[in-house]
């Protein structure tokens, strides 16, 4: 009976794992039962749903016109890299080589040399710039391209880490090494304002420690944002290569000295993981929280006592009116209004909008905000510009509630017995706290709490003066966390 | 000094080789100097550079609108098929095994069961159905995907044949066969319109001989068009497979009458040999000719006597008028008029308006069309509404002028000889000649002539009694060519 009463409560949607009781299993409900993914016969690799897939292009719509605007141009390179070209430089294959799909044979022909199957683009772009830029004036290179990834991981979930995902990789070329640090920070703020004003997502911004960084690059910068266990995702990082990649694939301009000189680099990168992390940031026990800018339907209309005269024509004129600037869904099936609530909550849709007979008379509707599931009666007369300060005071409310979340798990600790005593008393969350910059302080620390080094905030707030492993001068306040 | 000629009359722009003298030469210098693509160090993969990127980022635009529209819904499946999913339906096997790229190893393991990289997604869409549909009430499901493929072919060029290419491919699954075979028909219809009215590529819509069908299909119709070196190339398919697929893969529905049944299925596909098809439809000596609607740049402005008081403002002001609505280059460089005409003739954008200082006086500037080489003097102040008119009336010209090169090189035949005579006298060109149905008499025609069956057009025009070859009587018309 248990069931069938949590059954009626969702109106006919089956029960999601309240999150309490099990986290993992609450999210891949989620996935599941929203219909954004659903598992293939090929381990770690998954279908995107139609649902999903909506969040994903309204995710690149709104990214790809960002880049543009910064004057980066789209390209498409190939997925397979020749064994030789991935080896030649030396730390991005032996980051990369150990998790990596090898093709082997073409038909049923033996290839001459195994190809893998793109980790990353690096050396796609590199052996490209050394064909194409001879120049000063050919530069800076702005590129960016949209694809697929494959990376051989032993576990997997979706959209958190598969074996295949969808991301976008920049990778650009410049004259000087502060044009390239510049770009470096520049995309790292895309993403984070991304996150934060569209995804509603508040993000810490930070440099990565030398253990942590990418495999070939200077320096690796990266957003990361807090889980509603309180655990850390890697949510967007951004690398500057200095000219290792180009010394190592000899790329060479003529500089306006007229000598021929190396030129300086960078890649950044986001993935389908960010549908991962409004999943766990936003979501709740009824299911999806989707912030307005990417959610697939922004409103969904909910006709009451629609066999009532008038409801239909009233909410389909509604529609129309709202379509023609909104993503809007009218549901006039046959299911209870208390099913459809229940089933748009747990899609996520961030407004609901209900219009019965007695709101028709009165000239209005009803807003519920599926975030803090306020209502709010709206003049039908104005029903667009409301809608429209509704959906960005969504947002808005979205990002204030997750940052108060994440302050509120956030804890600066002096001792790695308090970031110990912390975590077990309060569970896990961001960690504050200074580093030395020895990897022998990073690794006990995260042998001993399980919290490892997530950045080093370039916002670096109040300072502790010495380690909080072995209490010599510190070099910088950490972010420390247990990460997805 | 003939190159340094060569140069001069191209302002600076590398020659291209003409198209009488060597096709295949025009064609790849075309790719090449219009910076469309660059190959790679994998045979048969290339890079879509950013302006090549920039016409199938439009032709995706428009076509996923159209399929929207239709309510089609964007999915995207995993990039790797194991080998026993592959094999489930034996036809599709046997055509597309001799040509997968075959991933055996991932990292240093070797995997339990081979996965090929999807040739096309036929089997991971059965899969992902099985699971999915259980009733009427799920039908029909109407997907696409926008991913890239790879057949391991052996000759390869670029756009035509590459071992990589981009595409959409739709999957659909209805009730009843009449339900598909709609579909088929129509997304076959959305290609031909988008051909005709976006692209100006005139195309026959027709069905495929048993011979050429795809790999598990039970009617596969194209598109075909014919190139300015009178070959014919397929320019899109769409396949219906009864529910010969959904009997392999088990995919069953319970219809409205309650009982388990197999469900109707159809895949439709075109690919970046569009932009093949554009280039050896509308270029020219001088280099690319672009359809307005896919251009990259719909016009640019190039201001004459530039360093002349007021010209480039005047410019300047006229490119942010246009740029609201229109995609809009200024070309305000160092480099002479001379040299910006032949730069932008060989990227083929569709508009150059000219803008010197005594059109400013005149309140004026001039257009010139790419595809005919039309002047006309416009007002400025009329500048929006006369590009927006010019746009439609290029897009339109040029079809007319494909259609009639088309129509001059299609030659109706009676007799093998007959048909080896034309081509032998006026060159290659669709031949229109009565066919009885056998595949011998196809093979015959073909070995005979080079000229093999393209496709039984939908629309039969004039007919003919008797077969070509042997002389039995007629079933339908076919239209033969010699394919790319």
């Amino acid at each position: 009976m248990a069931n069938e009463n949590e059954k009626k409560q969702n109106g006919g949607v089956d029960a999601i794992t309240p999150m309490d009781v099990d986290f993992a299993k609450w999210y891949t409900d989620i996935c599941k039962k929203a219909e954004l993914v659903e598992y293939t016969s090929v381990k770690g690799c998954m279908v995107i749903r139609p649902y999903g897939y909506a969040i994903w292009e309204n995710i690149q719509k709104i990214l790809d016109g960002y880049f543009k605007e910064l004057r980066h141009e789209n390209v498409c390179m190939p997925m397979f890299i020749p064994e030789s070209l991935l080896q030649k430089e030396k730390d991005h294959v032996a980051g990369f080589a150990p998790e990596v799909a090898w093709v082997t044979h073409g038909g049923s022909e033996e290839l001459e040399e195994r190809l893998c199957v793109r980790p990353t683009s690096e050396t796609l772009f590199c052996e490209h710039y050394a064909n194409i830029v001879h120049s000063y004036r050919d530069l800076p290179k702005l590129y960016n391209q949209w694809v697929s990834v494959v990376r051989w991981e032993k576990t997997t979930r979706p959209f958190l880490r598969s074996r295949e995902f969808l991301w976008q990789e920049g990778h650009t070329l410049h004259e000087t090494p502060e044009e390239a640090v510049a770009e470096t920070e520049q995309m790292l703020k895309v993403y984070a304002d991304f996150c934060e004003k569209d995804l509603g997502i508040p993000v810490v911004k930070g440099k990565k420690s030398e253990s942590d960084k990418f495999a070939g690059a200077e320096a690796t910068y990266a957003i990361e944002a807090l889980m509603h266990d309180g655990k850390a995702l890697q949510a967007g990082t951004s690398h500057y290569f200095g000219d290792g990649f180009a010394r190592a694939f000899d790329i060479q301009f003529t500089n306006r000295e007229n000598k021929k000189v190396y030129p300086f680099q960078t890649s950044w990168g986001v993935t389908t993981r960010l549908i991962g992390a409004i999943i766990m940031t936003h979501g709740d026990d009824r299911g999806l929280v989707l912030p307005p800018r990417v959610a697939p339907t922004q409103a969904v209309i909910i006709p009451v006592a629609q066999h009532k005269p008038g409801v239909l024509d009233a909410a389909g004129a509604l529609k129309e009116r709202l379509a023609k600037t909104f993503r809007i869904k009218l549901d006039d099936s046959e299911n209870s209004p208390g099913w459809k609530y229940a089933e748009y909550e747990m899609k996520g849709v961030p407004v609901r909008i209900e219009l019965g007979p007695r709101d028709i008379e009165a000239g209005q509707c009803v807003f519920v905000t599926r975030f803090d599931g306020q209502k709010k009666i709206v003049a039908l007369a104005d029903v667009e510009k409301e809608l429209e300060a509704t959906l960005a005071a969504v947002t808005v409310g979205m990002y204030e509630k997750a940052l108060a979340n994440q302050n509120k798990r956030t804890y600066t600790c002096k001792t790695v017995q308090e970031i110990k005593d912390t975590l077990a008393e309060k569970g896990p969350g961001f960690i504050r706290a200074a580093w030395c910059g020895s990897e022998v302080c990073e690794k006990t620390v995260k042998d001993e709490t399980g919290a490892g080094s997530r950045c080093i905030p370039l916002d670096q707030g109040e300072q502790e003066p010495v380690c909080v492993c072995c209490g010599k001068p510190a070099q910088a306040m950490v972010l420390w966390g247990i990460a997805y």
